[in-house]
């Protein structure tokens, strides 16, 4: 047999500063267990290097849990002030309550991560008509963080199962939607179809002191062939007969809102996100920003790379979508900017986008340990996550 | 989007050595084309790399392909002189003929691979009893190679569908085999049951000149309980009821032969190898070699590690048996005396092994982008290699 030195005499003692700055595996990990199995990892080969995990995510689904898990160094534990979340009783898409999170950080901002409310996996709203969903619920929920002192508000779009426009959220904050008649509508596609006019008069007055942000990568308008409904509408269950009558609807709309509000968002990058919230949140002064870039402000990610001399990040799947600044790809830029080489350790890579990839990330790495199915890589998502980024510690520091 | 910078800018135009020193994968790749997919990644990320290929092989299948192919420097192309295949008619393991390849180096070594005359995947073998099957032809071809002129021999052991002791072999280059009557008897172990003498003098003599390596992982004794019989007769179709009787007439035929040569190699490590020819070779005065080892040598791997600042081997599939000095272990032990570091890249990686395994390389990776089933392994393992060769270049030099 060979003689095996032991990895004290392979590796260097010296402790590099390392950022674990992962997504959530959709399906299987949230971002902390992620940075806390590639931590594990890590470890096994470099067991004083300073490790900085910063959970990331991109405004989505596993915001708010990324934004409470908060961040964490091997030298000095769990960082940053306490985030908690809250739970929200709130109207759901289609009317039935649902016990929603939210989190409210230290410093008094909300997060709402909107697929909480009106998430496409909405039991309820999956069987019926998207003519009948609406935001409300999204609406009552700034409510209750306005109510709790929140003068900071964060909003998480995508994956909603709705297209109103975000009609349903202004009315929880006090708009209100009225036809030929005089006579108060529902504000949702299947009654604005009858709308002439709204009363933007009891419009909750918090708003003006507060600042929102919208956290959305999508740059669709609100209506048209690159609309909510044409381009999202279809994943919503929306019948391609039913395109145009809906778009209509919005543009109907937005059309009495700029006389309302006296204010043009129809065509804002973003307007067409989550059905048109991203429309009616703009038409209230929000700002949109690319969810992981607010995500990675909120975690201090910058702060964590200064002096690091790699970074990972990772995903569940990394495809052509990965480049449109998600959180992986949002972790590379701020390293790269500071010449910190970052590798993407992945659940699977798509091999077409490698090139593209390639230019963003020092090393694109799959987690399987090879021939696998798809449940046993959601089985061993965290073991092999470890395995995986022990490989790469080796490599790059053996 | 991202301003995307160019390779060039990520990654430094130094042009550092790397040796891609790769075993084969067995059903998919040589270990030649192996070497190039890696090298064809490598190249994408550091094109100025001066890459120095070395196909491996540890005695086994893929030995002949190894050597013949050779190796291949970036700067100066194919490297060494030029080696020959010979295809030479000889008798296979159950007597029906065989075009068994064999290779001649330019400085007159004749190299075997067993398996090519007497394999386990010999149509004829698998369906005769083993008792009927003996290693005849490897004796042959060794006589044919002595004919072509050549005076050193390499034998890789490993594969083979016999257990006759190497009678076969001894048979070929002229002993002949006798019962209590003095008929002579067919080499194989249903007539060697009535073994009593051994004549030795027509042996061939230019073996006396003649210098015989053996190349083995194989370290078991002929007979007995780690013997030959009793550990690799089952998976060559021996009987659990029949492994005494076959283990009896080797060990009547070693005393036998311990008299009529005069040396006793019953117990040798690797005389029961390749069902007893590692014994009967090493009678002969073959000396046993690790088959990494020998390869790695006939290669040149030592003097392409010269100055290299990184290796990488890899193999179909990676376990415990990899610890048993099998070719990516041999070339990351010589690596590492040089220390330079060594990672690993498998079809497979047993993650029971990877402590282990991780010992001695820097870093193990596996092929996968993802989930995939084994035939999508296999159809995509040249592209997979180049893209994660690619990827590990860019995390070690990125």
């Amino acid at each position: 047999m060979a003689t095996i030195p032991t990895p004290t005499t392979q590796l260097p003692s010296r402790a590099p500063v390392i950022v674990i700055a992962p997504d959530s595996f959709k399906g299987s990990l949230c971002a902390a267990d992620v940075a806390r199995a590639i931590a594990t990892g890590i470890r096994r080969t470099l067991p004083h290097a300073e490790l900085r995990l910063r959970p990331m995510a991109d405004g989505g689904e596993g915001t708010l849990d990324a934004i409470v898990a908060g961040g964490e160094d091997s030298s000095r534990g769990a960082i940053g002030d306490a985030s908690r979340m809250v739970m929200l009783r709130v109207r759901g898409a289609s009317g039935a309550p649902v016990d929603a999170r939210a989190a409210i950080l230290a410093d008094g901002t909300g997060i709402v991560e909107v697929a909480q409310v009106v998430g496409l996996t909405d039991p309820i709203g999956t069987a019926t008509d998207v003519a009948k969903r609406d935001t409300r619920g999204v609406g009552e929920m700034i409510v209750k963080l306005l109510d709790s002192g929140c003068r900071r508000l964060m909003v998480g779009l995508g994956g909603s199962s709705t297209n109103d426009g975000g009609a349903g959220l202004l009315a929880a904050l006090g708009v209100r939607f009225v036809d030929a008649e005089g006579s108060l509508l529902a504000p949702d596609p299947e009654h604005l179809a009858g709308l002439r006019a709204m009363d933007i008069t009891r419009l909750d007055a918090r708003l003006a002191a507060c600042t929102v942000t919208v956290m959305s990568d999508v740059n669709n308008p609100l209506t048209g062939a690159r609309g909510a409904t044409a381009i999202f509408g279809p994943q919503k269950g929306v019948r391609a007969e039913a395109v145009d009558a809906l778009d209509a609807t919005l543009a109907q709309y937005a059309a009495v809102a700029c006389v309302a509000f006296q204010r043009d968002v129809r065509d804002a990058p973003g307007a067409g996100a989550a059905g048109g919230l991203g429309y009616a949140l703009q038409l209230l002064g929000a700002t949109l920003r690319s969810g992981a870039e607010v995500v990675a402000d909120v975690v201090g990610l910058d702060a964590a790379l200064s002096g690091a001399a790699w970074a990972i990040t990772g995903e569940g799947r990394s495809d052509a979508q990965t480049t449109m600044r998600k959180a992986p790809w949002i972790v590379a830029e701020r390293a790269r900017a500071r010449a910190i080489p970052v590798s993407l350790l992945s659940g699977g890579l798509d091999s077409a986008a490698l090139p593209a990839l390639n230019r963003q990330f020092a090393g694109c790495f799959a987690l399987a340990p090879g021939p696998a199915s798809l449940p046993d890589a959601i089985a061993h998502a965290s073991a092999w996550l470890a395995d995986r980024a022990d490989a790469l510690t080796r490599l790059r520091f053996g």
